[in-house]
């Protein structure tokens, strides 16, 4: 059904392209998957680049967004999402599940994995996910957090591997002035790119910080919650990436809703045959075709 | 939006409910999950087992239904699956991922994740998937997959713990009564059902089996590709136990191809707003609420 | 060359064989494992129980005891030694990896696991050995670490499963007051035991403790510091555990050295053959004679 | 105690190293390792390489070389070996866990994890130790494992990522002839060099093939069971790489077994002490001056 879009980047390495979707003058979007099924799926849609969501993929493993899984079973869903794409992947990296030290071992290892970047909020190990309603949210020090950036950045072998400082103020219901300061940390601290956050329903907290913050480092935002404010909006301001965080998992778990309930309820497959596609279509995305060549080249003798 | 379904067998262990559903005269059926996520989906539509799909669990993680995963990371797989619910799992186990001493291991480790029973294939390590048009299938010898059986029932500690022989005799080509001769060793062998595939369009080997076997072992079968058999067919036949394949993955791909293109497509969240649950929703999933009321117990002070 | 001693607890859990030396009225010894083997080692000298020391795991891995190893990984290297033996395990169980929510997700996977107890230390994740020369040592809020030993006991599904809480008072430079507070709190909040940590060279921190503390609660001790006191001044004081706790591995390290050197520098095996066992000596270790037997019962047809 | 030996390829890539090891006139010794910590042992003595002993690796988790570990705990133990260390490891690879496609599999993976090379052996999996008195050995198809090979060759990125082909013809009872056409499908099919094993305690069977191959590709041995032949004749031969393949594993477990024996029957560590390196050589082994000069920089505000 899709096609994979060959794309003129597509020899370049992940670091490259996920840098330079950051710095280019367009807007550019990435879209959240959560393991290496929903990784091909928006590869061959067209994006350019894929959000390894931290609360989708421990949503997928059926843990909380609290850290619950280790790292490195989150690193083990990036490295089977990575092996099956050719586009950048962007973790959301927490906290960089500890200290600087922590961070700097995750750098490492995504690196190894061919993931393309990270991005580090600047909150408190174990994390509480920003869009809960009534959690406490306590924001780190900002030396702290700038020098566990710094950290990444000099641990990556890769210069083009992105460390995005993720700010937290707004969420942590600080104001424009909280989440400047702390931008300017981040940007001299060796951020790649500043993610401002924020949960208001309007944008109105991501259009006074475009508008201060004046393009002093690219800025990548996730409009969950301002979903309606129009994208030229964002362009208007400056916005350098727009991350669609989390609706591979939403959109994955209405249609496993229906369609167990109506299987169900049947107690049959003839209601549910067109909310599938076939068996075929699972074999293509699992890249069965490839197989099939090597087989006959290496097993028959 | 879904609730809990209380059922009176909610305290016995997930073993003795899945040897009771094998063993009882109901027609009972199971549905595939492939992650925590989806495992819970399936036990909150009412399902009161869990198919644990190797091809489902293999295309999610984004590798092909050859073994490719090592058992270990299914098992993981396994593990959250298990843990996020409280009805019984039953592995699609492959071949047992080698001899013998495999598979009496991974039953080993399955029991102390909670999985309650396995299923395994008299096919050659490394797997074929059984659907794979033009693919060679080579049976195991019967003597050697009968002893597999053995050792993996003698391995278990807890009786109820079931180990389903799935004989593919129809899938590599051959005729009835290889299946029977196939079924009747491992009955012999220990087996607490036959779990019998077929990939014709319509029943007939199916039918055919069931009638000739006269019900000396339950009956286990997947009609994912004679799906249009009425499932009364089959309680008037005497089967057991009626898998539901892999309808979930199946269907969170067509919705998540859908979504990832109007998003791409439109740049914009507003098209898919109406196909997404709600990020409050994946909260629930995650048993979010359980967190909030042990916070409040330990990390008040 | 060593036989496994047959005991009378042979067939009690694990964990109740734990709880038991920790409340009967001997003083017992634990000594440290550091993966399979080693655990089976401990295990065949006679030793009733195994230290699952931080430090000789993250030193085997190659990694520092700063909680670089993930915590899915050390309890990975915790089930290999599990598997193999038949006596409890006591995990040297850091911070807990986190907060009082992931202490008690480890403690549901230790106990699924087949380990008998945890301990835990009250400082902040990520940890620092407390024998590091130099090192600052931060301790933990009273009431948030004692509402963690809260938690994991309330998790534990097995009462016997123990919770030991290692006071890190006199590590991190405080007096005899606070170490009985901290031992006073943890105690209250549902320990098994206390474990009285010490890096003097000499035993009077844990001198002074024993007599203040008057037998409150089950005290347990590691005398790598001050291992020149002799073990009756323990039973003395009334000392219930002694932690024999890195000494494998600090043996092991010597041997290795000496022995990689020494065919290094004669590129010869000629002087090394005495300072090794057998290659039978390690297959009786790995158990191959149960592989045998099994193999003739399921592989010959 | 010991110092890290400065070498002029230190800068060269592992894969490069190993195969110039391989290719050069100069007989090789490379070192068995099983863990992080025994590999920077064999680092600092000065050797050049490592091997990752497949009976050594299930040894130290407590398993039997008959591929109980899965393959990805087995690339989870080089990972970590890997990491601390600048020289190459060869693994040896066992069957490949399964066809070419797991073999292929394994070499994406070794590389990615920094690994030079592996060693596969033409036997069926799962494997049986070589060495294992009295076991059943049966050997692969010729084309069957030479088209393995091939795939494993393709697969390597890094053209210097060497493929070991290893003979089991004289282990399983087979004579010269059959040893020589092997090894002669193996160079055909691409292998970097071969590894011909031989159980006998002369070294008659390895001397034979020698002098009749004519080093038409480079040899590797195995003296584990032959050590006392000088090594000098090694080098007469043309042998190009030597093998000490589990001396670190067997000394470690005598002294283990010797130090936790002498700690249980006298309930002291008097007695071990000389036995024992200090506490601050294991802190020195895991790299802790590293962790001490980033944490001045990086944790300091």
């Amino acid at each position: 059904m899709f096609q994979r879009v060959i794309r003129n980047f597509a020899s370049k390495k992940k670091t490259t392209q996920l840098k330079e979707m950051l710095t280019n003058k367009s807007l550019e979007f990435i879209m959240e998957a959560h393991n290496g099924l929903s990784a091909v799926i928006v590869e061959e849609a067209g994006f350019k680049g894929i959000w390894g969501s931290g609360l989708s993929i421990s949503a997928q493993l059926g843990v909380r967004d609290s850290n619950e899984a280790s790292w490195t079973q989150v690193l083990e869903v990036l490295e089977f999402m990575s092996d099956r794409t050719k586009i950048p992947i962007l973790l959301d990296g927490d906290t960089g599940y500890g200290n600087f030290n922590n961070a700097r071992r995750l750098v490492a290892k995504l690196e190894q994995r061919g993931i393309a970047g990270v991005c580090l909020e600047d909150k408190l190990f174990p994390k509480t996910n920003s869009l809960l309603e009534g959690a406490k949210q306590t924001l780190a020090d900002i030396p702290e957090f700038a020098k566990k950036i710094t950290a990444c950045k000099d641990t990556a072998k890769d210069p083009d591997f992105c460390v995005v400082a993720r700010v937290e103020a707004f969420i942590a219901g600080w104001g424009l002035e909280e989440a400047l300061k702390r931008a300017e940390a981040y940007k001299d601290a060796g951020a790649d790119a500043i993610l401002m956050h924020s949960k208001k329903s309007d944008s109105s907290e991501i259009e006074a910080f475009m508008k201060a913050w004046n393009n002093k480092l690219p800025v990548v935002i996730v409009p969950t919650k301002y979903y309606k404010t129009p994208t030229d909006e964002f362009r208007k301001w400056g916005v350098s990436m727009v991350i669609w965080a989390n609706h591979n998992i939403r959109s994955s778990v209405k249609a496993m809703q229906e369609t167990t309930k109506l299987i169900h309820d049947n107690e049959s497959l003839v209601p549910v045959n067109d909310r599938c596609v076939s068996v075929q279509e699972i074999f293509r995305l699992q890249n069965q075709p490839e197989l099939k060549t090597a087989e006959d080249k290496y097993l028959k003798f």
